[in-house]
């Protein structure tokens, strides 16, 4: 499962010394995640169907090679590249003008409510739905 | 001065009601500013010609007329509708599959270093670079 | 009712201008009015208690009297002012070493779900709660 | 180099799921870095006397322990653990009543403008500076 997901870096992305305010990395990742789950169905429906809370982050990273600035037109590189028992694994890359500007990567767990707290399901019900759609 | 500014709204754009936390609706209505004086060479390019530090808000207004939701596909409307001396007015329509969902408007100046605070400047020379470019 | 909302200025809110990034002035509103609430147990309890799905904004306006920075000390003045049948009212104003920086305010509804959508409940049963607390 | 660093979660932090959309971490990881920094003046300060751009993150991650939500009073700690000739790294641990709930780190190198692109200058005049403030 892949996707491009582009992003048209603004003003308010950026922060006094003229780059990306970093964290807005963070924030694409996750809107390019959410851009994959809407080939099958979104995150919402997807839930619904798995009865799951959401499918959070427990790990996640990033590297920056070059800064980028207001009026670059970012492609987010989404992959799902591993499923785990309890986790799977997104990587990003980030590219502006063909030049790797940076990496990272999400650990998520499809969360389901268990007494007052909220744990790590099974992914496997969650991998067959996304299958589905890609088979 | 128009333009047309798309939005995929996102999870992350939300809040716990499920729809969009209203402050992004003022960073998409910046972004589409800035969006807009790319066609005369970006907000950085405009100002070092024209010696500013800045084209900043001073006044601003939305109303909210229908929750936006993740998955979204926002269609912004940005238009430039008054010069005044100090400042120049933009308007702002956001739309969901072809429904009015907010309105907004910024009153912004061109701002320029005088002594240690900043003051508003005249906007004709802004003005005159940015017809140049329509003309 | 009112409270005084502290906030530290940071880098990450600042933009290339070295300036606020305006949009996180609603955002510091909007944090005022939760902690307005906090006072009287908080969105999420009063929503469970009323039936609601959240207070939005249906209208809101800033106005922008001088430029805040990385490392000023806001301190927001939020007052709920107004109560009218299906709406209230919040007056913001922000203050950094005894200056007016800015104002605001939001117009909100108590809504509640009706049929596939939200609609603007009636305010009186929010007004008793948060009385309560208060008398 | 030490400080901790309060942050009161607010509504407009949370997503859908009502947990902490997780990019704000790293917001406030960034913004416990400069409330360290100004214990020695300030980033901008600090810059100025270095002749540098800023201080930028290169690498980062972060370890999701237990949801945060609306009304969470997070403490971060901030440490400055580590100087190396080119980058030097922050520890951060954030926890609400007690509990570890998140931890992070950043590498972040002293960018300094060298033709058209910026590079990551030497730490020790960085250091020097810090130290002075507190021996």
């Amino acid at each position: 499962m892949q996707i491009i997901f582009p992003i048209n870096i603004s003003f308010g992305d950026c922060d006094p010394a003229g780059i990306v305010f970093y964290p807005n990395a963070f924030r694409w990742m996750d809107a390019g995640f959410h851009a994959l789950l809407r080939q099958s169905g979104g995150h919402a429906a997807l839930c619904r169907q798995l009865g799951a809370v959401g499918m959070g982050v427990v790990d996640t990273s990033a590297k920056f090679h070059h800064p980028m600035r207001d009026g670059d037109q970012l492609e987010l590189v989404v992959r799902l590249t591993e499923w785990s028992r309890r986790s799977f694994t997104l990587e990003y890359q980030g590219e502006v003008e063909g030049k790797r500007v940076f990496a990272g990567r999400e650990v998520r767990c499809l969360f389901i409510r268990a007494d007052n707290d909220i744990v790590a399901g099974e992914t496997a019900p969650l991998r067959a739905l996304v299958k589905e759609q890609h088979d």
